[in-house]
């Protein structure tokens, strides 16, 4: 005999049985519930039971045992349509890199392929567990285009220079006013300035006016590397971070990429503002460019401000996987703190989380599985012979799980992966049409580029 | 009308066409031959034909169209049958690990779990393109069974500690002698001291003698980190490289792992051996351990020292994926050297090519697709979004390529993995027993230990 309590309720959207679920997350240590049933209702999570009793009632039904159900992974910073740059400069210093290859590459981008190489970018995220991705880039209609068909989530801002003239810091502003919580929520948006060092400090005051105004953060590159800090200090006088909170973008709030070069006294000022910035950090692109030290992430938590997991661009990063920054993170901030002890599993899996959505502005909302939080869940195969045996499931996680292990996708409670295959993009069209335009979009006998890199 | 020439030959066992083959590599480029054809005879490459005209004539044809066809990935140091301690202390520093972990749990190993844990490993790595590996492990008759049934190539060693007594030493000679060049060239064994601060100067004497009379190389842990060097001198007045080279190790022959403390004065050793030294390297483990200064590669490289990578054991280093570890090498790299120039695309292919195979003293012999070397071939799929699009495709298979994107592993002619269905190993058996056994292993409670770390 049916159970009465549930014959009687309407039946959830999507229910997710026998999976273990990653409840919890913590410096120390991550908690898991095994057999746990799941169930999503109007894009939220409506049911988390550790002991379910019963069947589910639901429309849709997913079986997931031998899976992990955990938060969708989020990437804090990246320019998704630089796909199509992805290999076009290798081995190259940053200047070298900026100068001579991507800033006279990107003279060649169209409105289209801004859609074309987001909508790669997208599918790339999927199929590797990335549910969110704040994206910092030009003709942000069209990537707010392939966000709106592809069914994921993103936080978009419309990059500029101040040698753009007024239009930039115009076309930012109007582009996150426009887009400001298009798509029943999923798309929020961001003011971007580029970086302190091609922005003057007037529009960086204007961009931070801006984004009070609106209720949205700056998201901008700053204090990317030591090199960079010191220029800064040489030039002006005081470190990114100091503009930053000079210029009001630290009050108005600021997703900061990437801060390698953040220095002690500027975590003082980042702490002053902890509740709404946050650092975003890919380590792999930074040891590919030989940045030196990397972002003091023990100091910056020690001080309440949020640190963030991203890939940057594909262009100097090469892949949009999420689950690679977390692992080379952990590895890497083991090394420079000098303990092995630090960063334990339980930490990496809570900056992929808590941490990351609160870098975003999104604390509560993504990055956990709780009840009434946006569902966006991922379903991860730990039963390859990589991840056994189980000893430790958080490490397995960490150190093992590799992008193909995701198996499903879900955002708002829609699914855009299902056992590997994607369900809102057609593969083979897409890789088409990008493949056919990125054998022209590297031409650089124009001899244009769209801005000058210098320190 | 067939061509003439073909009709009258034999067929070979196996020809792959449309490949796009990995024919050279070197420290500035790797180079690719689109849409060609190599055969395989008697374990061997009979034909690699960059422009192939009519159909390959064999008994079986692999169309691998879209796919790159490149050598069997090298893991030159590993503990393979630690698989069964994946994840079961994470989060803890180096001497902790051992003497409050890993050495009272390997008390637990019987006979038949370095069967299957072995084979358990040997899986994992046929499925991410490992073709051979070098094995350093107890109880290496069971280690040998599974590299036997697997089809797979290895080197083995019998691990030895002084603490054992003269037994140790003498196990291992005597496996080195029983296996070598068995399952028709195969296996190939070393003699396995642990290490300088494990095993006597005698032990070691007497290892080296040995492995000049079998002709086979000494495979041992030295100089693993700063902090071991800085203890031999300490303690002994010389390096761990001074001591092998006293004790007839460098003259022998000697694969070293993990040499991250190998200081300026002992390259100069390790060059005097150049053509029978080489040094191994897996990072992943060493940052996860909070290491210091990584191995000198450039160093090396300078005094033409080969230098192979690794993955150590799966209980430091979680995974067997040589792809992860020539991607984390070459990103440090990068990083420890401050220069984003070096440790090019080109370097790192060649590592795990024709620099690995001469860490093992198997150069020509594989890591390469060459007329008359062993047929060790894997075929990578780089149609994958992650992937594309292909401006450079040495930069794919370093920085792009997951360990899913392997679809075809083959070693010595034969397919041992095809379109990632696991040929020679019953994965459902193998991981029931694995699993069931793992439950066991890490019981610590009978208080006793394998060894002492001291330092």
């Amino acid at each position: 005999m049916p159970d009465p309590t549930t014959r009687t309720r309407l039946p959830a959207d999507l229910a997710i049985v026998n999976c273990t679920a990653l409840l919890g997350v913590g410096a120390e240590r991550a908690t898991f519930a095994p057999g746990a049933t799941i169930e999503i209702n109007g894009g939220r999570f409506t049911r988390i039971d550790p002991h379910p009793d019963g069947l589910p009632h639901a429309k849709q039904v997913i079986d997931a045992r031998g899976m992990v159900a955990m938060p969708g992974l989020i990437n804090t910073h990246t320019h998704a349509a630089m796909t199509f740059l992805r290999g076009a400069a290798e081995d190259v210093a940053l200047a070298h890199w900026f100068n001579d290859y991507i800033w006279p590459m990107e003279v060649n981008f169209a409105e289209r392929d801004v859609y074309l190489g987001t909508l790669v970018a997208i599918a790339e995220m999927i199929e590797c567990g990335v549910t969110t991705f704040a994206d910092h880039y030009f003709h942000m209609d069209q990537a707010a285009q392939a966000v709106l068909e592809s069914g994921i989530r993103a936080n978009l801002g419309a990059a500029f220079f101040s040698s753009q003239g007024p239009d930039g810091l115009t076309q930012s502003l109007s582009f996150a006013e426009r887009w400001k919580n298009a798509a029943d929520g999923r798309i929020t948006t961001s003011v971007a300035p580029h970086a302190p060092y091609t922005v003057s400090d007037a529009d960086l005051t204007a961009a931070a006016e801006g984004a009070r105004r609106l209720g949205v953060r700056v998201h901008l590159h700053a204090a990317e590397d030591i090199v960079q800090t010191n220029a800064s200090l040489r030039d002006r006088g005081r470190t990114p971070i100091q503009v930053l909170a000079e210029t009001g973008v630290l009050d108005a709030g600021a997703i900061i990429a990437h801060g390698n070069g953040i220095l002690a006294d500027d975590i003082a000022l980042l702490s002053q503002h902890r509740g709404r910035v946050g650092v975003t950090h890919g380590p792999k692109g930074y040891l590919k460019f030989a940045f030196g030290p990397l972002t003091p992430i023990a100091a910056l938590r020690a001080a309440g401000v949020p640190v963030g997991y991203c890939t940057d661009g594909p262009a100097s990063n090469n892949t949009l996987d999420i689950l690679e920054a977390m692992r080379v993170t952990a590895i890497t901030q083991k090394q420079v703190t000098d303990d092995p002890t630090w960063f334990r599993t339980g930490m990496a899996l809570e900056i992929a989380g808590p941490g990351s959505a609160a870098v975003l502005g999104m604390s509560g909302e993504i990055g956990v599985l709780r009840l009434g939080a946006r569902a966006d869940l991922i379903l991860v195969d730990v039963s390859g012979f990589h991840c056994q045996p189980l000893h430790n499931l958080a490490a397995a996680l960490v150190y093992s799980v590799q992008p193909g292990d995701v198996r499903t996708t879900i955002v708002e409670g829609q699914l855009l992966m299902h056992d590997r295959q994607l369900l809102t993009i057609n593969r083979d069209a897409l890789l088409d049409e990008f493949r056919h335009r990125a054998r022209e979009i590297t031409d650089r006998t124009h001899g244009r580029t769209i801005q000058d890199y210098t320190q």
